[in-house]
């Protein structure tokens, strides 16, 4: 166990393309965030293991002999049985659902944090124990973790938290070295101890997130940008230094939800689509969007029509459709300033009409 | 020349899909749309030719014998010098610039109707001319044309104002026979007849458009609904009839700014293309148009990043973006309620720091 106190630092992550596509077999591309994760882990000889989380006010502390009673117990009795699974990451163990019920139980964590809040204490506890088992007795530490990232707004701040995790106690028993030199500001560690600390940050993301991707932990590991592609990463050469602003709408979401409606929508609501892909050439119109919110709000789809810019859309009637949604469609379209025809499509051609075949408003204007 | 009156209708037509991937050489789809434009002509006998246009309020009068002194000088000097160019539909006549402006002022047509209203005379006058000149004398008749399609919504009103005068003085002049036998209500003309229908209405549409693509046209003469790629046309067999609400937003637009911007737009903007497709794949959320649409009036470019529906978004900041305009556009984003960092991505993975490595928010977060 190193004997100084530790500093270590690791980003988020934004994806800049293909965040849905990549689901369906694309390229998606993530980027670090210069927004990071920091933790300080100082050796303490007070046989107590302190982790400090203000951002989301917990402090939890345990008694390391409790944890050693629990880890000899639990290691004891079969480590093959506690980290059993290999990953196609390596060589590094993966907790089951019930082991980390087990864990949570034994290690004390308050009943009343659900969530991400508890998860995060779990995570902890479950490097803490994994990485540092190779000690002969556990170490005493105090850990402060502190982020500039919002948590739950898809930031990879789970990642950036289980990378750090990761580094630090690795590099506290030593399984790699502390490449900070004296008098040098900040360092990185070599490709092979990034190996290592990705694969354990990666299973402290399978401790909060049951099954990730690998990517933000990846991302936030080696930084710079990543391409990834049904399951495979790599590195991007030579990526420019970007300046964003990163805007949180703090509007909540649920990742899972959007994924599945994506596969939906791309089987149907062609119309939908359409309109959206004019949009993105750029000939959409204030004016074609209200037409689509309120013919949406009746539950039909729209699109414009030629050029776009303004000008006509088409709403479509499908066959069964109530008489009485056209009608109140007709009138919120009408409301809008709007000009509104029920009519059809596939009409015949050129003809040529006997005067009773016409109907009034036509006789009318022609003078029959 | 018929003795009877002609009644003759022709549709208007939509774009179902590709009104702008067409010009890059994608397929489109346009459709008839039953709104028709009716024609009504009446053989005379008081050596007049008379044009009612009631819908734009125009009413032309011309003197027989004025056009057939007209039309003698006028072809008899040099037929294939007034009609002398064979387009690629066929064997039909193209006027030229020059012999339009002639036509125009030897046919008496007010100078002060400019535009559309002026155009859609000199393209009766033209196509009167062009059909009838193998008559012994001009013949004397009383058009009225009405419509229920507006004008100027890109719904191919010219068109089927075109294809009803070719029909009517085709038919009139017997250069093809009326098909509506007695007791029957509607007829259409034979194959052979739309296609001379459909060349005659084309001259008619570059009389009034210059440079028509000749959809409209053909979908007016043929109905149903045409598939269309690089120039060429095929009719869609077995189309259903769909029902649809039309709705003209009254936005009036320009079709040549907007195919110009699409192009300028496949080159560039590709965040703002981004955020469209996935909108269009259902991901969007309000709080993320609006984020676009209040960094776009800083001249910035947006999209969502990850899951979408809600969450994060980025806007880009180019190399030497003035400092104010960030500074705006982050005021509005939180005036928004929106949080907003300015930073970077492509940022360094996992380190290790020294604790004078870090800023002072970091160090006072973690009790440095």
């Amino acid at each position: 166990m190193l004997s100084e106190a530790l500093l270590v630092s690791a980003p988020g992550k934004v994806i800049l393309h293909g965040e849905h596509a990549v689901v369906h077999g694309k390229v998606a591309l993530a980027a670090a965030l210069n927004l990071r994760t920091f933790l300080l882990l100082r050796p303490q000889s007070n046989g107590k293991v302190s982790v400090n989380l203000p951002n989301i006010g917990i402090k939890q502390v345990w008694d390391v002999g409790m944890l050693q009673r629990l880890d000899t117990s639990f290691l004891g009795l079969s480590p093959t049985c506690l980290f059993a699974r290999v990953t196609e990451q390596g060589d590094v163990s993966v907790p089951t659902l019930e082991q980390l019920e087990k864990l949570k139980k034994m290690g004390d964590l308050p009943r009343d944090r659900a969530g991400n809040e508890g998860m995060a204490l779990l995570a902890f506890l479950y490097l803490y124990l994994a990485i540092c088992r190779k000690q002969r007795t556990l170490p005493s530490l105090d850990m402060v973790v502190w982020s500039e990232l919002p948590p739950g707004a898809g930031l990879g701040s789970s990642a950036a938290y289980s990378v750090c995790l990761a580094a630090a106690l690795l590099t506290a028993c030593e399984e790699v070295s502390n490449p900070l030199k004296d008098g040098v500001s900040v360092s990185r560690w070599p490709e092979e101890d990034l190996k290592s600390i990705n694969k354990w940050a990666f299973e402290g993301e399978r401790v909060i997130h049951g099954n990730p991707s690998g990517v933000d932990n990846a991302v936030s590991t080696w930084g710079g940008a990543l391409r990834f592609q049904q399951g495979t990463m790599s590195s991007l050469k030579s990526l420019p230094s970007l300046q964003i602003l990163l805007t949180n709408t703090k509007v909540p979401r649920s990742t899972k939800a959007l994924v599945a409606a994506v596969r939906s929508r791309l089987t149907k609501e062609l119309i939908d689509m359409n309109q959206h892909h004019l949009n993105a050439l750029g000939v959409g119109h204030n004016s074609l969007d209200q037409l689509c919110q309120v013919t949406a709000a009746h539950g039909l789809h729209s699109k414009l029509t030629g050029a776009g810019g303004g000008g006509c859309g088409i709403t479509l009637l499908k066959p069964g459709l109530e008489q009485a949604t056209v009608e109140a469609a007709k009138q919120a379209l009408t409301s809008c300033g709007f000009d509104c025809w029920e009519t059809s499509i596939g009409a015949p051609g050129v003809s040529t009409h006997s005067a009773a075949a016409v109907g009034d408003p036509v006789r009318q204007a022609l003078g029959l």
